[in-house]
Formats: structure tokens, sequence, C-alpha cells
């Protein structure tokens, strides 16, 4: 099946990729909420225009690039979800000027500041979202911190608050379903909480935005909460299987790659799918730098991913039989990722295999800043 | 410096890249061997001009597009150093046909048997090594293994044997100047006893090629040794300062970030320079995500960049001082990268620092299979 294609080659089921689409948006639709997918994890246009058919308003983006490109496609309402600074604002006000509703984010008085003065100078009004931090793993104001309406005031003149967002990364840490309901919960119950503070100080509060893909599919409600954010739903992978919002058989990409060599007396399979392929991200170190499949994409028991170089992955067999007659040089396998958005940025492209059979099509993707 | 260049971008600074350059042509000039640097790390025809005005006689590659993209731009001499499997035969072949002096890599008489069967067909004669293993890190076959005659009888007719290559790949786990030099014995040594043990059997032998970074720089002598290949010498990193091959003033590539926020009670800043930027390699692990700088590429003791999403960093601080004042919002730092291979690999470009001064210069750089 795979003998012409050269590999390393990222490939994409895309009939399972169509299945997380809908699954995800129909529980937001359920769920009574705007749905707004993270697009840093596929950076394809094709993706997204599957994404936006099933239901998705609007989309989040990880980079200016991403705003950029997913704009010139026609997305015209996209939210940038890192906090702003200086070097960003002249590439920001570009796309707005030519017509991108483009909302930016940002978490100290400082930066308020900056954006408002930028904004004012220039002749524009930047739509702001506060980033919260409702569960300590990395950036955003806390819901009750005093500074939060401080920085709502700084946005006068060039800019305008629009509302407030969250995201429980610490969620990829956790696998039971009664944590992940409860840290969805204290996400949505944070970041509605900061909206009420913004409120009672006398701003408008529109937009309460949260998410990831665990809480997105956790959450038991979302009162108060008016969008949710998630990215990696769309191909899942080992660490949301590990986390447990999927199984092996959601995932939709997988790296193909071909045996290349044998070390027999280790019980190695070398192959032509090193880190580049796959990227270094080893997830939840549960499954090397992949789960290993065969050419059909069923998981191999007894042959791990543990050891990469840049182009050569080693495998190490400890089931039964002669693995130069099992896999023989040539022979095609399937790695199933840890992190979709870790592996797909080491691609320009995904040959997807289509829902429908038939030929294979060429989907590209972009990457950089 | 950098109040205008949007972050996250990869920094290369020139004047160390020419001093690197110089000092391992300069060594290999000294040792009497050619010298084929492995353009892997760079993949930017720039850098290999430089290497290649400097004296190095033709190239090391990792993957089919690098050679494609050499040979366009004049490259004639390259070592595809990944065994060959049957899929990306026409693409070589196709190389070859457009006047490319390619050279393959086996390591195993299925594969070339293959090789000489394709050339046969096809009205080509392939030059061929043989990858020997002398340290058991990765692939290859061991110097006195039987099997090594048979593989170099296998290649008849189609393919033609012009000799051996080992990689020590192992020593970038040593860390003495003793060790690393033993290991180079070690490398030399091995792959001399395999051509020996080639030109025993009755078959010509010409090419006898080895190389690390480390090993390079270590070996005491080479002799039977016809060639040398090295590859993350012209960046260096942080794992080649730990290994004891430089210093982290001869890191000639950083990533230049910006803070974006602070989580002031954890004595976190936050900043645009994540995992997508850095890459998720931790090297020896002995400095997180990258050694971190000041914009000037001074290493700030107490700032450690220990955590890292998509794009945003998240980097400790256990210095005197409050880090909000140290470090504001919109203050620029740079990353010294544990791994260049790999940190490059994210980025499209390098913005150079001349080594005259003056202006930025962007080299574009390529990926991909």
């Amino acid at each position: 099946m795979y003998d012409n294609l050269e590999t390393p080659a990222l490939l994409l089921d895309e009939g399972r990729m169509q299945h997380n689409i809908e699954r995800m948006q129909n529980r937001m639709n359920q769920l009574g909420v705007i749905f707004r997918p993270h697009v840093k994890t596929s950076k394809c246009l094709e993706v997204v225009r599957r994404q936006m058919a099933a239901g998705a308003r609007g989309i989040t983006v990880s980079t200016l690039k991403e705003a950029e490109e997913f704009f010139r496609a026609g997305v015209d309402d996209i939210l940038y979800a890192v906090a702003i600074v200086p070097n960003k604002l002249d590439h920001a006000l570009n796309l707005i000027r030519a017509g991108l509703r483009l909302t930016l984010l940002v978490e100290s008085v400082a930066m308020a500041e900056q954006v408002a003065r930028h904004g004012a100078e220039l002749g524009v009004c930047y739509d702001v979202l506060i980033e919260i931090d409702t569960d300590g793993h990395r950036s955003g104001v806390k819901p009750a911190d005093p500074v939060l309406p401080q920085i709502a005031a700084a946005l006068q003149g060039g800019a305008r608050l629009k509302g407030v967002m969250a995201h429980a990364g610490a969620s990829y840490d956790l696998n039971t379903p009664e944590a992940l309901a409860a840290i969805a919960e204290q996400e949505r119950a944070g970041c509605v909480a900061a909206a009420e503070h913004l409120r009672a100080a006398g701003h408008q509060c529109e937009v309460v935005s949260v998410g990831s893909t665990p809480t997105a599919l956790s959450a038991q409600h979302l009162q108060g909460v008016t969008e949710v954010r998630a990215g990696v739903y769309v191909f899942f992978d080992m660490v949301m299987a590990d986390v447990g919002v999927c199984t092996a058989e959601d995932v939709a990409i997988s790296v193909l790659c071909t045996v290349i060599g044998h070390q027999a007396d280790k019980g190695w399979l070398i192959t032509d799918g090193g880190w580049m392929a796959m990227s270094r991200d080893l997830g939840h170190r549960s499954h090397g730098y992949g789960l290993v499949c065969d050419a059909d994409g069923n998981p191999i028991p007894g042959l791990a991913f543990g050891k990469a170089n840049q182009e050569h992955g080693v495998l190490q067999w400890t089931g039964e039989g002669d693995i130069g007659q099992l896999f023989p040089v040539g022979s095609s396998l399937r790695i199933l990722p840890n992190h979709a958005c870790a592996t797909g940025a080491q691609h320009s492209q995904y040959l997807v295999i289509p829902a429908s059979g038939g030929q294979w099509k060429v989907w590209p993707r972009f990457s950089g800043w």
C-alpha cells in the first residue's frame, strides 16, 4: 500500500479526523456555547475548513502567522491567544487594517497600557481579552486579583475590554473522569468569577472563553461561559489517550516510516523515522517516541520506540520470532504520535487517507511565526 | 537592539560560526584527511558555502531533500549517510542522472542486493558505502562480522563498493578528553579494520569515512582514514559544551524571545519562546530548554528555562531582586540551544549578526524530506 511513498511521511486519516470534529462540535452544541477551535494543531486550511463547516465560529491561533494565513483564506474572526508584546503590535495592526477582526490577549497593566497607547496613536481600537489563571500551570491573572480591574481600566482609548479567557493546561496531567470534570469546573468557575469581578468594577465583559481538549470533553455544564477553545482534539494523540479523553483508535495522524536495518543481537529495528519526523516530544513518557503500529495502523505489542536520532528510529522488539523475518528491510510501520501539535510541526504536508477511500490527497501545512 | 524584531527568532552569530568552521577545517588539514561536513545541522546554503570555502570537499546529508537542494546550488559530491531503502531509490536515481555524484549507504545483504538490482535494471552504477558499527550505539555492521564481505559481494552489477563509514554517536554521552580520545580511536580503528577485512576478502575499499563532532575534535591521529564527517560543530550547542568540545561562548545560534508576563509569587517569567521555537530537545538535561542569556548573549545566572508549552517559555528566577523590574514585559532574552540541529529545524530562517557589524542579513533554511 505504501510501497511508492517516500518515508518518513505524515499520514492523516480523514475519517478519524471528521469523527473527532463532529464529536467535539456536537458536545459544544449540547453545552450551548460557541466553539472556537485552536488551529495551532493542524496549521492546515483544509482541516480548518472542516472545523468551520461543522459549526465552529471563529478560530484561535498561537502565532500571528496563523492569523495571517487563515485570514487570507477567509477566516475573519481570530483570537490570538498568547499575551501580546510590543514587537508584534505592528503586525497585528496590519491584519486589523486589512479587515481582520483580531482579538488580542494581555495579562499585565504595563502591556494593557502599551496596547491602548499604540491603538490610540495609530487610530485603531484593539479588542482585548485578559488572561485568567485558574490552575496555576502557566500565565494569567487570578480571578480575585485586585490587578484585574486595573488592567481593564488601562484598556482605554486605543483598546477595548472584550472579555476574559482561561486555559486549564494542568488538565493534561490528569487521567480520571472525576479529576477532569473537577478541573473543567475549576476552569469555568474561575473564568466566570473573573468576569463577574470585572463587571462588579463597572467593566463590560462580553466574552468568557475557556478551554483545553480535556476540559472541553469533561465539563458537566458551562454556565456563564460564552465560548470554548480546544485544539488537539482534531487529531488526538497518545497524551490524550493517556489522559483518557480518546483511544489510540481515535488518533488521526501517524508517521509512516520504513525499516532500514536491524541489530538482531539486541532486538533492535532501525527505521528512517527519527526525532526529525516525530519531534522530541515524549509526552507522559509512557510510549517512547510514539505507539508503534503496522502499516494498517494496528498497534504491534512488543515493539517499543525508545530511542531516536535525527533521521533514525531505534525500536526494541521484545516479542517472539526473528525480527529480520517479521520486519524485513523495506517494510512499513506507522507511529502514533505522543503530541500531535509537535509531530505535525515537523512536516510540511499531510498525506490524507480519504474517508471515502480512493486516491491520496496532499494537504499542505505551514509553520513559523 | 532587537526592539523591531518580531519574536521568537533564530539568531546566528556569523563571527562565531566562522571561527568554528576554521577551527574544524584547520584540525582536519593537520590530521591529513578530507573533511566532508554534515549539513543536516544548518540546512542553509550560505552556511555550506562558507564550509566549502574553508576547504571542505563534498558534503554529508541526512535526507535526499538536502542532497537535492545543495546539488541545485552547485555541490556535486554528496554522501547520503542514512541506509537507503527501496522507496528512496527512484529519487536517488533522478539526482544521479542529473549529474550528482551521490554515494549511498547500506548495512545489509538484502538492501545491497536491491540497490545493485535497481541500478542494473535502470542502467546506473550506484556508489555505495557500508555502514560500520564501532560503538554499538545504533546501526551498522561490526568490523569483523562475516556478513561484511557478503554485503560487498552483493554490490555487483548496478552498484559498486566505494568504502566504509562509521559514526561514533556514543561520543555524545562522554565528557572527558581521555574518554573522547579513546572513542575517537575506537571509531578510527574499527572502521579501518572493517576496510582491511573487506580488502582481505578481495574487495576494493577506497573510502574510510569516520566522524562526529566530539571524535573529530578529539582524535589523536587518523591513520588509514580518508575522510571525516561532522555537523553540529558549525554552530555548537549546550550538549557539545557539556561534552567539553566547546564553551557556551562558541555557540553561534540562539533564540531571541520576549518577556510576555510574570507570575511573581512563583518567580516565573513567561516568554514567547516555547518549545516550538526551541524544540523539545532537553539535551543532557542540564540546562532545561536552553541556557538563558541577556539580549547581548551573556548568560544570566539564576534564570533557568525549565518548562515550555507550544508558544510559551516558563523561566524560573532564583536570584535577588524583583523580576518585574529586572525583566519587564517587552524585554529581550536569548536562549542558547541544547541541540543546534533540533532548534534550527523549528525555524525557516536565520537572522544573521554579521561578523563585520552592520545590518542584519536573512539566510533561509529548508526542512522536510
